[in-house]
C-alpha cells in the first residue's frame, strides 16, 4: 500500500520519572525516532518541569525538529512526544502536538492518536457553550471537554469527558504530575506499558520500548485510565464498563514495525502468517516471489516458505527520498513510483512472479508497479494481496479514500488484476486474515465489510 | 532609549476588498513591512478567501516569515496581520499572531496590540467556565470572552466582551464577510483608516497607509466598534459611552516612526518642538547637538534649530545587527552598546556634546553610552531627554522594569546626572511635554506621575 | 559493513543532448539520486548551456542540495554531476564537486570518483611549476597536469596528463561541446554509457540508467577516453595500451546497488552466490539466517537457500537517520547501532541464528551487533561473512582502516569470534569469492591479501 | 547613489596575535560587522591556527554567516576576513573570499579588494603557462602569479607578482607565520594598521579598529609590503619605487562610514564641506534642506549649516530590507524606492526643497525620489549633488554602468534635472570637490572626466 492514505496515522510516547536531571527529552527523543513511521508530517515534545510545561514542536522529522541544544532545555519530571502523519495542515505547524494548554484545573499537555468520530457534533455543543478551537485536530476537543465540565475533581472530568468520544483515540496526558495514558472502549490503536528502571514509560508500539531497553510490562486496556505518578505507581480504572475490543487490524496489515508486538504476537509472525495462507490459496506456477517493500517482505517470506517458490529481493526502495518534488521531464514515466521503488531487472527477467503486497486501494499504484515490473521484464506478474478487497472506507479516517474511489468497491477481483495488468490476482478473505492472528481475539474488519 | 523594554508593543494592519484576487496577501506584506518597528519577533498574515481563513506565521522580520510563495497563496477578501515584539515567548512562533480559530459563530481571525490588565481575573472566570488557553498571549481572551457569550448574535457578543475588557487594546478581526476595527476606551495605542480606491486599510500607523499609497481618512476613536464590508461601507458604534482620551504619550516619544500622524500631528514635528523646548530650559555652552539615532534625532533637530548648536550625526547606528550574540572577548568592554551606536570621534574630539535621547529608563544604557562619547574625546556631555523622568512602571505593560529598576525613582535629576557620568541632565517637564502636542488632547501621562 | 569506512566512494553522472531546452538538470538529479548511495556529503551539478558553465553544488543529500527552481536553471546540452561520500572536509562544502575552472583550453567542469595514489608526488610537481590547490580533493590533479601541458592540444594534454595518474579513478569532464568519460587502466572503478533516445548518458552505476529510462550500452573499458560529441557520436581512444583490469571487488561485495549490473553480472545474483558458498561451508545447526540489512540481504538468501535455513527479516534497519547527533544517556548501551539496526526479538528469541554480513573491518560493530542479538534471546549467534578477512588496508583509500585497526590483520578467525562473541564466524576465501562472480575476470583483492 | 553599482567593493580585516587562544575569530567578527556597508553578499574568515588553515565562508550578512559555534572553532593566531558586495556570482558562494591554497610556498590565505585592470591579460598568460581558476573573482590572479614565480623565496615572489598587477588592490595575506598587508602603486583603495595591545590590526576603514577598540597607527603606503609577525614587529617595503597616489575619491563621497578617517581627514567632515560648497553655489530659495539617509546627510548638514536653510529629516529610510524581492501589485507605483526611502509627508508638504545625494549615476533612483518627493507635497524639489557628473565608468570597476548608461554622459546639467522632475539642479565641479578634502593630496576622478 505504502501510503496510499488509508489512514491518518500518529505516535505517541511518554515518561514519568522519580526526579528531574535524568533526561526525559533525549529519551523521548529516541522513543519517537522508533515511532517515526507512524508520522513524518511534524514532531514535539513536551516536558512537565517542577509547575511549568516547556514543548517544543515544528513540522519536519524527529531528527530535523530536534538538536541537541533544544533537547537539553526540554528536561523534568515527565515527558510527552508525538509524531504526525498528515497531509492536510499548514507549513506553520499549527496542528504539530503536543498540545499544551491551560484551564482550570492548571495546565495540561496532550498527545494524541486516533480520530474522533462524532467531533463535529462535539465541537458544535462545545461552541455553544463556549469553546474556541485553534487547531484542525480534534485532539483539542477532549481539553474543552474536560474545561467545560462541571466538576472540580480532574479525574471525575476526564472520566465523564471520555465517554463522550466515540471512534479511536490514544491520549497520553501530563496533568498534574502525574503520566496519564488513555485507550477508547475498542482499544482501536496500540498503546503499551514498560519500565525502564525505576521511569515508566508508554508508547504507541513495543518497537519504542526496545530502542531506549525499556521492558514491556503490559498493554493498556479498552476504556483504561491509567495514572502513573513519579515513584511509578500505576493507578488503573476503566472510563466506563462498557468495551468491545475491535483492534485496527491494518495495524498487523501495514501501520506497526514488524518488530513490535500486540498481546504477545508479533507483527512480523502475523504477515508470514498471511503470507502462507496466500500461498495455499495460490494456484499457478511462478519463479519467484517479491515483496512490494517494505511493507510486503513479511508476507512475502511466509509465501515463500509455504510455495517453496524462492523468495528475491526483485524491487529495491531508495530511501532517500526528500521534501521537494522534482518534476519530472516528459520522458520520465512512473517517475513518482519509481523515485521510491526500484525493480532488480536481472532478478525479474524472464520470471514469473509473485508479487506480495500489503493491500491495494485506488489500484494507482499496484498498476504502476506492475507495469515497471513488466517492463523489467517479468513474462508473468501474480499479484497477492496480505489483506481482504479493501471495500469501505475507514469510518474512523479523516483523509481516506471515499467508496467511490476504492478499487474493489466497484470491480471484481478479475477486473481488479486486469486494470492493474496482473495475470492474476489473490486476496485473503477476512477469515483468513482473522485465522492468521487467531491468539488476538477482537479485531475491527469493517473496511473489508459492507455496511 | 532604543529598546530597553518600557512597553511591549505590536503593530496591526487589514485590508478588505470587493472581491478576490487583489494581492491581499502582498498588499498586506508591504504594510506589515512599514509596521516593523513595532514588532520585530515574529509576523503573521491571515487571509479570507470565502468561507476559509488561510494562515501564516512565524517567528522572524516580515521579509524573513513571507517570500513570493507564500504571498501568492494568501488571497482573499479579508486579510489582517501582525508583527510582535517580545522578549517572552519561545522558538516555535507559538504566541505568534494573528490568532485564527473556530468558535459558535464560526471561523475567527484577529491580531492584537495592547495590554488586558484585568487578564488574570478573565482568565480565571474564562477557565473557570470552560475556557482553555493556548497560547501566553493575553489577546485570546477576548475570542474567548465573545465564545462564552450568552447571546447568539455576533455583534452583541463583541460588545459585551469588550466591556469586559480593562486596560489598552487594538483589535483587527475578520468575521464572516467583515473587517472589523477595534479601540479601547481610553484610544491608549493608535489605529486609523484609510482607502486605497476600492479597498479599505486600517493600520497602527499611518505610514503603512502611505506605504501602499492608500489614503489617510481618519483615526479610530476611543470603544469604536468599526466594521467594514467588502464594498467599504463602513458601520461605526461604540461598545460603551463612557470614553475618556488616553493615548499613550510615548507612541509620540519613542514607539512610533516619525511620518506617521495622529489626530493631525505629525510624530517629526511634535518631537522637534520637544527638543525646542529641551533647549529653552538648557543652560550651558555646547558646541554640537548629538542624537541617539535614531530615535532622537527629531527632537535633537528641534533643540539645534532653537539653540542655535550646530547639529552633527556624531553617532552613527548600525543596522546590520542579526539575531545571533556573539561573545565578546574579554578586551571588548560596551560590545552590546557598540554593536548598534558608534561616536564618531572626528566630530566628537575635543567638543563640549548635548547628547539628545528620547528617555531614560533603567539608565544602564545612558551610561554606557555617555562613557563611549567620553572615549571619543568629548570633553562635556550634557544629556537632553525629550520626556520626563520615568517613575513608574507602566500599568499597561507587561515586560516593563518594576519600580525598583526605575533610576529616576530612586534618584534625582543630578544624581542620575553623575550616575550616568553626564555633566548636566535636563528632562522636560510634564507640562512642556504636553505642551509640544498641544493640538492633540488627552494623553496618558502615567509613568511620569507617581500614583 | 554499513559505511565503516573501508573506503572513500563517490558516484557521477552525465548527460549530452542534442540541443538545449531538455531539462538536463532534472535528468541528473534524478540520475544522481539513484546514486545517492555512494555518496551522502554533498551534491552538485555543473550544466554547460553555449559557452557559459553553470554550477550548483553543496553539502547535503541530492534533495537537499536542488530544488525544482534551482534546476530549471541548470539546462544546457551537457551536463554532469557528482555525489560525495567523506568523513573529512568542513561544512562550507569547499571540497563539494563538480570543478568548474578556467585554463587555458577553455572553461572545463570535472566530476571524478577514485583515488589518486601519487597525488603527493603530483601536487608536488604541480606545485613546484606554480600550481595552487584550492581544494583537498585531489581531483584538482588532472585539471593541473592538464592545465601545465606543453601541447596547444587538449586531448593530447589529457592524454599525457591522464598517463601519469596512478590509482583508482573515473572522470566525467565537460569540455568544449563534449562529454568525455575516462577510466584509469585497471578499471577499478565502475563507469558505463547508457542511451536515452538521442541523449548519452554516462554513470557510475547502471542503476541510475534504469532510473531515467536510459538503455545500458556497455561498460567503459580500461584506460578509455569516450568523447561523446552532442549529436551522439562517440569516439573512442585509450590512453595507454598497457591496461590491466582489476575491478574492486567491493562494488559486487558492498558498494554498489543490489539493481547495477557489471559486465553482465548483476550485483546482487554475486552476492546470493557468496551466501550460497558460505552455506557449503557453515557446519552447525541453525534455525534462521538473518542479513544484517541492507547490504547482507542478497547473500543471507543465497545463504537460505542453499542452506534450506529459513530467511528471516530478524534486524529492522531504520531509515530516518538525520545528520544531528543526539547523546544518548548514560542508560542507554549500544544506542548509536540501535539508532540503526533493531533485532527483532520474536524472531530471534530462543533461536540458533546465522547472521549474514558483507564485511568485518575493525570488529566494532559487529560486536555491538552479535550482544544485540544475543540480548534479543538468540541462543546460538552464528556470523558468516560474504567476503575473506581484511588484512590489509585498501591502497587506494584515503580514510580506511590502518593496519593495526583491521582486526584480521592481528587475529585468528576463531579469536575474531571469540571477539566479537560469535558462536562460529566463517568467511569466503579468496578463491571462493572470485568464484562466486566468475563470468567476470579481473579483480583487485589486494585487502584480502598480504602485500 | 544608493547601491545603484558604481563600483564593486570589498571589505578586508586582519589581527595577528602572539598566541593561539585569543578569539580571532570573534575580533575578526565585530572588525567585520563594522564593515558590513561594504559588502552584503558573502562573508569569510580563514584563521592559521599552528600549520593549519580553518576558513568558514558563505553567501550572506556576517550575523547570518557566522555564529559562536562556528566561531569558536576558528581560533589561531593569525586571522583575515572579508565581506564582498557583488550582484554577479551563483548562489553556492563559489566567490565569497578569504581563498585558501596550498602552492610550492605551503598553504596561503588571501583577502583581496581591489579590481586588476589587466586581469584578462595576465590570466591569459597565467593560463598559458598552466594555471587553472576556479573562482570568477580576479583575487586569484595574485596566487597564480606567486605560485608561478621562478623564485624560491616568497617575498621575492611576491613582490615580483605585484609589480605584474594594474588597477586597484588591497589585499591581507596569511603566509608562514605572518599577516601581510598589500597596497597598489596608486593606494587607490583605503588600508590602515592599528594596534590592540600586543596583537596588530589591519582593516580597510578605521571605523572597525574603534568597533574593537584598537588604536589606529598608520594607512598602508603606496606599493606598501607590510609584514607583520606574532611580536607585533612590522618590516615594510615597497614592491615599486614608482608610486603615484590616486586615493578614489569616492570613498570620501559614498563608499566609507562616516566615522572611518583616511589620512587625519575624517568621511563625514569632508562630506560636510562639499555640503557647504554646494550651498555657495545654490541660488534659490528654499525651505528645508533633505538628505537622501544615509549617504546623503554629512553633505546636507553642510549645505545647512552654510545656507541657514533648516536641515530635516524629510526621508526615512527602512533598514529592515531582506534578500526576498516581493512583488508589488500593479496599484504599487515606485515600490522598489519606497521599500527603502519614504518621504515624509508633514516635513514636506507645501515646501521647498533641496534634497542632497551624494551623486547620480543612471539617474533612474533620482527620478523616482524626486517623484515622490513632489507626491508627498514640496512646490519645488533642488537637486543638490555632492560629487561631480558622472561622465566616464570607473576603469576600475567592473560592474560599473557603460557609457551610455550614464546620464551626465549624454544630457547637460539642466537636461538631467529636466529628466529626474527637478527645479534646479547643481553639482560640485571636480575642484571644489578636491577642494573640500584639501588636507588630502592625490585623488583619482576619472569618473568625472573625459579620458
Amino acid at each position: 500500500m505504502n501510503n496510499t492514505g488509508m489512514h491518518e496515522e500518529c505516535g505517541i510516547f511518554g515518561i514519568i520519572s522519580p526526579e528531574n536531571g535524568r533526561k526525559l527529552g533525549n529519551l523521548t527523543y529516541f522513543g519517537l525516532y522508533a515511532l517515526q513511521h507512524r508520522g513524518q508530517e511534524s514532531a514535539g515534545i513536551a516536558v512537565k518541569n517542577g509547575s511549568k510545561i516547556l514543548c517544543h514542536k515544528n513540522v519536519g522529522l524527529v531528527s530535523e525538529v530536534f538538536n541537541d541544544e533544544i533537547l537539553q532545555k526540554l528536561d523534568g519530571e515527565t515527558s510527552i512526544g508525538h509524531v504526525r502523519y498528515s497531509t492536510s495542515g499548514g507549513s506553520s505547524g499549527i496542528n504539530a502536538q503536543p498540545i499544551v494548554s491551560n484551564l482550570k484545573f492548571g495546565n495540561i499537555a496532550l498527545s494524541h492518536n486516533g480520530n474522533i468520530t462524532n467531533s463535529e457534533k462535539l465541537k458544535f455543543e462545545l461552541e455553544k457553550r463556549g469553546a474556541i478551537f485553534q487547531t484542525d485536530a480534534d485532539s483539542e476537543i477532549l481539553l474543552h471537554l474536560i474545561a467545560q465540565s462541571d466538576t472540580d475533581d480532574f479525574y471525575t472530568a476526564l472520566n465523564e469527558s471520555l465517554k463522550k468520544l466515540e471512534g479511536a483515540f490514544c491520549f497520553l496526558i501530563i496533568y498534574d504530575d502525574k503520566l496519564i495514558a488513555v485507550k477508547d472502549r475498542n482499544s482501536t490503536r496500540p498503546l503499551c506499558v514498560g519500565k525502564l528502571k525505576d521511569k515508566t514509560v508508554i508508547s504507541s508500539e513495543s518497537c519504542a520500548l526496545e530502542m531506549i531497553d525499556a521492558e514491556f510490562i503490559r498493554e493498556i486496556e479498552p476504556a483504561e485510565v491509567l495514572v502513573v505518578d513519579k515513584s511509578g505507581n500505576m493507578k488503573t480504572s476503566k472510563f466506563t464498563p462498557e468495551t468491545d475490543k475491535k483492534f485496527c487490524i491494518f495495524e498487523y496489515i501495514y501501520f506497526a514495525r514488524p518488530d513490535s508486538v500486540f498481546w504477545g504476537v508479533d507483527v512480523h509472525s502475523a504477515r508470514k502468517i498471511m503470507g502462507e495462507k496466500l500461498a495455499e490459496k495460490f494456484k499457478f506456477n511462478a519463479d519467484i516471489v517479491i515483496p512490494v517493500p517494505d511493507s510486503g517482505i513479511s508476507a512475502a517470506l511466509g509465501f515463500s516458505a509455504k510455495s517453496k517458490i524462492p523468495y528475491e529481493k526483485g524491487i529495491i526502495r531508495n530511501h532517500y527520498i526528500g521534501r521537494t518534488f522534482i518534476n519530472p521531464t516528459q520522458e520520465l514515466r512512473n517517475m513518482k513510483v519509481k523515485m521510491k521503488l526500484n525493480p532488480v531487472k536481472s532478478i525479474i527477467k524472464g520470471k514469473k512472479v509473485v508479487l506480495v503486497d500489503d493491500s491495494i486501494v485506488r489500484g494507482t499504484t499496484s498498476r504502476k508497479l506492475v507495469r515497471l515490473v513488466k517492463e523489467a521484464g517479468a513474462v508473468e506478474v501474480h499479484v497477492a494481496i496480505s489483506s481482504p478487497p479493501v471495500i469501505s472506507p475507514c469510518f474512523l479516517g479523516m483523509d481516506t479514500p471515499t467508496c467511490d474511489e476504492l478499487i474493489a468497491n466497484s470491480m471484481s477481483i478479475n477486473e481488479i488484476a486486469e486494470h492493474i495488468g496482473a495475470d492474476s490476482l489473490v486476496y485473503l478473505s477476512v477469515e483468513e486474515l482473522v485465522e492468521s492472528i487467531k491468539e488476538v481475539k477482537g479485531f475491527c474488519t469493517k473496511c473489508f465489510c459492507n455496511e
